[in-house]
């Protein structure tokens, strides 16, 4: 069939086109390249070198003989989206292309506002040249398990049969979202089921764990065809990170208790079970919801599956948690329909892990430690953070991290250059500033025995306002 | 206390502004003029003329020596809600600022991405503004019934308290609303939930039910006073619009069986809602819903009401319903805590109905009867109506509808011009100018003995696709 995959130069996009495209389907992606934008802003990189979209499709059509076709732009521009879906006349349309981490969204009022708009508009133009084109085409669109929170009863996929004062119903199952991007999918899977009602469109919403992995047979083939590899604090998800972590010999950075549990899946389950939806349909005027996880694990467990598998000797570090979430939570999802249609999941293993260490390895001159850091506090509402970007913090926290290293250089010219970063980083960033001064604090040795300039930091370090930078709108995409 | 009246310009923000500063409270009014351009846009205008909010405000202080204070702007402008905020410094935020009408939504991907947009990241910006400013103030939020629609359980007040698989849990009230404006506050809804999760903001969602009458005591002390009346099938609400098709002698439009029922409330317990609201404020943290009707009818039994309370001959009409929902269902809403707070309700009278008649009477020149009709249909999904916007066709329904009065003229050249006419319609609006013609043929005399040239016009009238047009993107504001 004809399939356009939306987001096709991402992390799961790439790999997702590319076994879509190994199984005999017609294949074009979109992208509009924001992805790589982010890692501008940001101030890092995937820590496996990606090549430009352009040449991983010729290496592609290289090595197998199958073309990928391209179409550049972005969602939010109406008249792009209607072109590509009258263009390529997809049967079905995978849509991977939205904003798609947490912690981006809570940078600030700029970049929760851009998540939203993004990811709501793009989806609703979608959903029009959709059904003004052709409603026969089949929507699978990515949701996340995130929508859902962490609710005290079982989590249903997508739909919940519930009985109240005597009167049964079947409703969307209520969502408790933690983020302003988790929200956005919210929204999404809303926008989506209206429109299978009111216009009898197909749709496919996948509720997706955190995926894990980095390698598909198709990306493994030639190191051209790899998918990006994120370790930073802000699109870095938390089994890859911690790999990295492990590597380079770096804490394993578990926020909070660790108790926070979710779901996962490898990512050659998640390219198969974009495959599975597609080649089997949802009806006409049907919203169906697939959670798409294999199994759930806690965030400690997880650290403690690394630290069991590394060679290497590994400690864990527990941060304050950056995050609004519950430390201690019920978690129990049902997740039959995907397995059903022939998912055969591949569940974390030793072997898995083992793979991630050997690519972390060869490419751990890469890695920016000062990345792996959360930057982003949910509570600290700001509304821009020009002078408090990720990147910024990082550069600060950077200079923070070399300095206080080895507490025998305390009191030492070191250790005043860590104060005056510290000092730095709080006049940046208001309030986020001081959690990322304890953060850095935290991660050096816990038995200091004074806290030298850091100390005075804490007392004179008044924040400053920065106004005219809080009431300057970014055009268009923040950053 | 001082409470800021975003929309205070509207059909609703005014008299809530001016009850606020009745009882007492130093009262501020924030708008960006939008509903009176959505009057140009469509071609119509509120039956009962308004003055300017200068003026108003002007006449206000004239009358009882209180000053209302005036913001113009928009809150999709960050820098002008954070300044608003900043300035007026309110204890409470009361939000009616946002596109209203659910037909309005309905009319293209243009109307539904405007809503959306406007909508969701005005009350983004508000929340974030709130937030870093001060998150002690109480925000109260105009969201609607219409974000539950119609379940086969009973509407709780916001959450719902349910036993699933033998565990409990408190969640969101389920959500299944019927149109890109209801989702736009169902999307706001999950936006402030999260705000006073993580940031512990104090916040008050009235799921409000559809608004009659036009007078509160504060608007009728002087006819410079008087709130909008609209009844345009756009932003008529229903039973306002039925008062005004029974004093012009035009059937009452019923869509569908009528069966349909929905939360009503008076203008009067509006703004008393919302001073007991802002009166007893949610606790910090807090993001509690209060259902703001006082008793629920069908569509048809307020048809009929208006026909026994009117000394006039009413007829009713039922048309095809252009909107998508159940024509019969449940539908049992608690709307206990405002009573509690001390509402006394105005339920719908014929008292209340008679001085509608009197208002409507005084201004039944102004009515422009094509205006009356639905020119927007659910099922039929567009780009962009440049071309067939409500304006556009209520002007060639119009010709349509003088053309065909009394059949007597059928075959001589009016017949032939309400053919022409109705071709117009078909050719400019696509499919939903078949469904506008069908209305206009519905209206005119049953017993018709043939169909003239709009015959012909079913059989030739090809819908010309108006490409050019369907992807040219409006600039901000559509229309």
């Amino acid at each position: 069939m004809k399939i356009l995959v939306l987001g096709g130069d991402g992390y799961l996009g790439w790999p997702t086109a590319l076994h879509l495209s190994e199984v005999g389907h017609e294949v074009a992606v979109a992208d509009n390249f924001v992805r790589r934008h982010y890692d501008n802003e940001l101030g890092v990189e995937s820590l496996v070198p990606i090549e430009p979209l352009q040449t991983r499709i010729a290496v592609w059509e290289e090595l197998t003989g199958k073309k990928i076709g391209l179409y550049i732009g972005d969602l939010t521009d109406a008249p792009f989206t209607y072109r590509i879906i009258e263009d390529f006349a997809p049967d079905a349309v995978v849509h991977f292309a939205e904003q798609r981490a947490a912690p981006y969204s809570m940078i600030d009022r700029a970049h929760a506002v851009y998540t939203q708009q993004n990811n709501v508009i793009g989806n609703l133009n979608l959903l029009f040249a959709i059904a003004e084109i052709n409603p026969e085409i089949h929507l699978v669109k990515l949701g996340t398990m995130g929508e859902y929170g962490t609710p005290n009863i079982d989590i249903e996929e997508g739909w919940l049969e519930i009985e109240h004062k005597g009167r049964r119903d079947r409703v969307m199952y209520p969502k408790r979202p933690g983020s302003f991007y988790h929200l956005s999918k919210v929204h999404d899977s809303h926008n989506i089921e209206f429109a299978c009602r009111i216009w009898n469109l197909r749709a496919t919403d996948l509720n997706q764990g955190v995926v894990y992995g980095q390698q598909t047979p198709e990306t493994a083939r030639d190191e051209r065809l790899a998918t990006r590899f994120d370790y930073d604090g802000v699109f870095g998800t938390v089994l890859n990170r911690f790999v990295i972590q492990s590597v380079i010999g770096h804490p394993l950075t578990v926020y909070g208790t660790g108790g926070q549990t979710r779901g996962m899946i490898d990512i050659r389950d998640t390219v198969r079970c974009i495959q599975l939806a597609c080649e089997n349909p949802a009806d006409r005027g049907e919203f169906r919801v697939f959670n798409q996880i294999t199994e759930w694990k806690s965030v400690k467990d997880l650290a403690e599956t690394i630290k069991a598998t590394s060679p290497e000797d590994v400690k864990i570090k527990y941060l304050d948690n950056p995050r609004v979430e519950l430390a201690e939570h019920y978690y129990k999802v049902t997740h039959t329909r995907l397995v059903e249609l022939g998912l055969e999941p591949h569940l974390l293993s030793d072997t898995l892990i083992e793979s991630l260490f050997e690519i972390t390895k060869r490419y751990a001159h890469r890695v920016r430690r000062e990345a792996l850091l959360p930057t982003v506090n949910w509570r600290s509402p700001k509304a821009s953070s020009f002078l408090g970007s990720p990147a910024e913090v990082s550069r600060i926290l950077g200079r923070v991290l070399r300095a206080g290293e080895g507490n025998a250089a305390r009191g030492s010219g070191q250790a005043h250059e860590a104060g005056e970063a510290a000092r730095g980083v709080v006049e940046v960033c208001g309030g986020a500033g001081d959690h990322v001064v304890e953060l850095a604090e935290q991660l050096e040795a816990d038995d200091a025995e004074d806290s030298g300039p850091r100390g005075q930091r804490r007392d004179d370090g008044v924040v400053r306002y920065v106004r005219h930078d809080r009431l300057t709108e970014p055009a268009g995409i923040p950053g």
